[in-house]
């Protein structure tokens, strides 16, 4: 054995914090994947690393996209206390609000305290949605659901009754905002694929 | 519309293969999470890029988290094609590798030349697991699932009648070759639930 006392009980606070994050996998989301079934919040949570690592040359100038990949990573760890909230689902925005800082000051307080101030710094910044970094990873968490309705043919959208009027009204800005070139790229497949029905 | 021909050719192919990655979500994993379901390699991935970015200062000195992160994020990508093979299984090595490699090849030459290419060197650089960047993310790679086992009281090792003796054997060299401090953390764990039943 080669760790001092404090490498060892850093690793104890770790570990219990990455265990708990596996309860991620069974938080369900309201996108449904390419077979039907509803997608979970940490096999999403890859996803939109993942679509920062190939589509980081499509954000606006002056994003780390390193920092947005680790945004990505814990953006949806709350949900471990305080579920997921559907984009077209009615939601007491205020009170969703106080339980996931609840939820986000338990899970990061897991950590050692310097790591875990970290990272709910990070989760914060996310959620204010006002960096650069924060504007693209909110803009990919925003851009990924239509794109995975469009490739099954409707999914969420149909589970709503999400029409294009609500679609460009509610998601449009929230896309546009952060990553507009991707939204240029969405909006006429959208658009073509609600005109089609 | 403000994007190029070039930005939005880009673009199709880089959400062409974004979407396929969706598949990987119903790739199902030998390891049990903590609810006693199979892992799926898409959540997999997104658990070790986690671990990366919190176990980053346990790992020897030089490597890079950021690249061990994108390593894990597209190391199980593969399967889509080849499928996941369980560590304790029985499998034709040769025929595995040159299974994944074709899917490789297939993969990340769905994405525009360099950076495919790129991706494709990153992928074959973690299956070398020579470079320390690599060591550490193929040892959390396999540090992680008998964290799940410990977890869930058996999981995986139950599956398989894996004993301690065959653990020590096939998992101890892959987990301490690349990182010894979590084996010296992980060693005395599995040894007392073995010791225990």
């Amino acid at each position: 054995m080669t760790q001092t006392p404090t490498e060892s009980a850093r690793l104890d606070a770790q570990m219990a914090f990455l265990m708990e994050a596996d309860r991620l996998k069974s938080i369900t989301r309201a996108t449904r994947i390419h077979d039907g079934r509803f997608e979970n919040s940490a096999e999403h949570s890859w996803h939109l690393a993942l679509f920062a690592l190939v589509l980081g040359e499509h954000a606006p100038e002056g994003i780390s996209v390193e920092r947005v990949i680790r945004m990505l990573l814990i953006h949806d760890l709350v949900e471990i206390d305080a579920g997921d909230a559907p984009f077209f689902g009615e939601v007491d925005e205020a009170a969703k609000d106080a339980e996931e800082t609840a939820a986000a000051e338990r899970l990061f307080g897991m950590l050692p305290q310097a790591q875990g101030a970290e990272l709910l710094a990070l989760w914060h910044e996310f959620e204010a949605n006002e960096t650069p970094d924060a504007r693209f990873a909110k803009s990919l968490d925003r851009f990924q659901p239509p794109n995975l309705n469009l490739a099954s043919g409707g999914g969420s959208w149909d589970d709503y009754n999400v029409t294009h009027d609500v679609f460009e009204a509610r998601m449009a800005p929230k896309i546009r905002r952060g990553a507009p070139a991707l939204w240029d790229w969405l909006a006429p497949r959208v658009a073509a694929f609600f005109s089609a029905r």
